[in-house]
């Protein structure tokens, strides 16, 4: 057999042979008891194994995601599915889809203009003045919306924020992590809620963002990772509703119905 | 407001007000730091906070099935998905999408096949009887496939299904759970190799569809257990993917093709 | 090159080489601008050309399909992902995944269950026993829901369905078709009426596995038809919300949000 | 009844009452039948109906890409999808999924460029100089890659591109079409050649867009139509993959695997 297909496809985070599983060259029954999921979910996507407390911290962010209510498109589009017919799977892809650049983006984008200020940071340039400048980057730049911050239903902030905050806190007061990603996320705040006027409230977003980069993830893992985090809220939603029954749910009350804006309407 | 719109969608997971967070009545904040994450997966799909003992079993499973190689297709979907230029949630969202009836619903299958293996034994029938009966019921009403045995590349045996029974045989001496599951598997284990004169090893849906029951999920969950957890797998790959590159790769190197088996083929 | 790797996908669809595409034997360039869109969706599926007349019906059953609205949860889910970040691929997707059994197999069901009462009529019973008897047996076997009939908002009737059931007793006459199916749909719809003692109006899936089941498609094209023709609406609704803008648009207006049931709910 | 609930999905492409639907204005009983499925396409997308000549054309790109074999991600996605137990809007779903900047992105991306040109030609500049002046443009703004030209396969060219061309000029000579995307495609085609000092073959994603800048589309929607026409080929392969069977099939023969590149590897 020629290499090239073997090699069309290579890898090096998982190794088999008949009755063997290595994954990241670990045996998967070595694993298995003696690793909890967020070290799994470590290992699978950076290699090595993570100290307690870190895979601790990442668990906090894994947490806090899982779900923001049934009006949140993922969790609709989750719950959706089921009265069309689809099982579990099918509910849980619809929701994952979703979470792209807009409703799952956010984190992603954190984690980049964070490592951005921090760059700015390193550099010599003092917080506060780094901070400014890379927001205003970004908003030239990139976007008018600031990743991780504002919420619409969250005032004055949102509850998963502070709690997330104070534990990177703690991390990084036991060492674990540098906690400069936490004075960054901070800054911001402060930077946003001077520049507005207002409190533009830290969302789930930008604090997981900042354990997330505390913890050395790239951005794009970012977004899985939430992903993977919304995927509970997903299955538990779609699997309520498959309790409940209800068949082509759509999203108001069919008496409702919707508004008609084009032309030949019909007439009552 | 009328609270016909509010009622299109009600849950009991989920309550939410400005600031505030409760998933099954639990705010937010009291549980990030405070669960682990199989304990919020558990309490999301279920409703009440499982024991330590019972979440760690629970993980045993959601660790055991985070990947299976670039073979599987849920996990060669990701990787294809980042070729084509989606981000991790499309890359996870085509994988899980993949894991239905026949990828990812033999656990799902499994659950229910022990259930009727239990039933029968709770209302009499010796053990090893039930299971013979129920295996040549499933095979006369729904398939020939045993759901939970067999394996194509491993053989004599799946290194992950005695590891985790193993890890049932703890709890059940613990107390955590009963036992019986693990029992009726190895029944099923005895009569599927007697019948094929040769191992049909227990797999990864059997082994963890052990787990599933012993703790009480229902069938359903057991699938999206299985989605949540092969998640890990899809968002590792795509994301390895992503790093090496590469651009609308197809499933084998290019310059084999396919076999054309119509019509007045292109001749060379 | 060994052939097992070319071998591993195989179809008589498709056959290329550098600068030659053929679809089903025929070269690409002969296909494009000399068949219709219709007439290259019945080649590619059933690997003949049809004649002008029966892809003219084909058609009709793809025009009449493509929409029904936003509270169809397939149109909603779309219009719903472009608000997320997705592009129309995506939406698309979102939307298509929906038509599972509930939501896109009333077709695929109805073909079959027409088959039933077609092949028990030319077994010699009259149409309006074999049409009573199989319609028990599916409600017996299958479902208590009749597929392709009952309309829970177009009473007395589907404007679709007349129509199209006109166009299929003008193909019987013109000799396209033979005009059973038409037949049996009518006797299905006279049955359901009479033992309901009200209009049950046959539906858009009804209708459309009327003409599917006289031009010979099997009962999952009709599901997969059914999905090509939604695309359509799936991609306006789409186009038209990215249009609008929007950013994480939920199902209902965020001021409603939904009713929580569970234990220990927010006072307010 | 509030408004803001119908208020919050509002349309111009389909109003409804009982018995009664329209698309966009036009009574559906009025369209089946009556007008073709690109027209129908048409007139969804953009409100409007098109002359049979536009309609025709828009056919001839929509005929074109359907298919490009089961190593297009897309195919090989949808044919993994149905061995998965996937229905085929399952496997369709996950095939258009796929369509994304990379797979299915360059339709619009050319849409886009051939817009330059033609702003910058309509400015004053002459064609060529237009051309090479946006071409360079493209590579410094956007990416590397110029959209709609290339192929790893089909050389020194498309089969698809010169037939696609060749009726533009037909539709430009009888006056439905201006011709200057021809024009400005063949000049792309002409600058490219000569930098790469070989044929840069003008691809499908390329032929196509010129049509559809020649119909007045906007990008988005070149997308959204390569979906709509490459879902046609999804679905014959799902469909062909459900009659061949397999089971969890894989991108390669099982006997290859793949290459692992990681620590502690399995030793043989």
């Amino acid at each position: 057999m020629s290499n090239d297909v073997s090699d069309w496809w290579s890898t090096s985070i998982i190794d088999m042979a008949p009755g063997q599983i290595r994954m990241r060259g670990h045996p998967i029954q070595d694993l298995i008891g003696n690793v909890t999921f967020p070290q799994m979910v470590w290992l699978m996507t950076r290699g090595d194994l993570p100290s307690d407390d870190q895979a601790r911290l990442l668990e906090c962010a894994l947490v806090a995601a899982v779900d923001h209510g049934p009006q949140a498109p993922s969790i609709a589009a989750a719950r959706m599915a089921v009265t069309c017919g689809l099982g579990l799977n099918g509910a849980m892809a619809n929701a994952v889809n979703m979470l792209d650049d807009v409703h799952g983006g956010a984190g992603e984008q954190a984690v980049e203009l964070f490592g951005w200020i921090d760059e700015a940071e390193q550099a010599g340039q003092p917080l506060d003045e780094a901070t400014a400048t890379m927001i205003d980057r970004w908003q030239a730049d990139r976007s008018k919306f600031i990743p991780g911050f504002g919420h619409r239903f969250h005032k004055p902030e949102d509850p998963r924020a502070p709690r997330l905050l104070g534990l990177v806190d703690e991390a990084a007061q036991a060492g674990t992590v540098s906690g400069r990603f936490a004075h960054i996320g901070r800054a911001m705040q402060h930077c946003l809620n001077a520049r507005k006027g207002k409190p533009v409230p830290m969302n789930i977003d930008g604090a997981t963002a900042v354990i997330y980069a505390e913890l050395g993830f790239s951005g794009p893992l970012a977004r899985g990772l939430f992903c993977l985090s919304r995927s509970v809220g997903a299955m538990a939603h779609a699997w309520e509703q498959m309790q409940q029954g209800g068949r082509n749910k759509g999203p108001t009350p069919p008496a409702y119905r919707w508004t008609y804006t084009g032309e030949n309407p019909i007439e009552d």
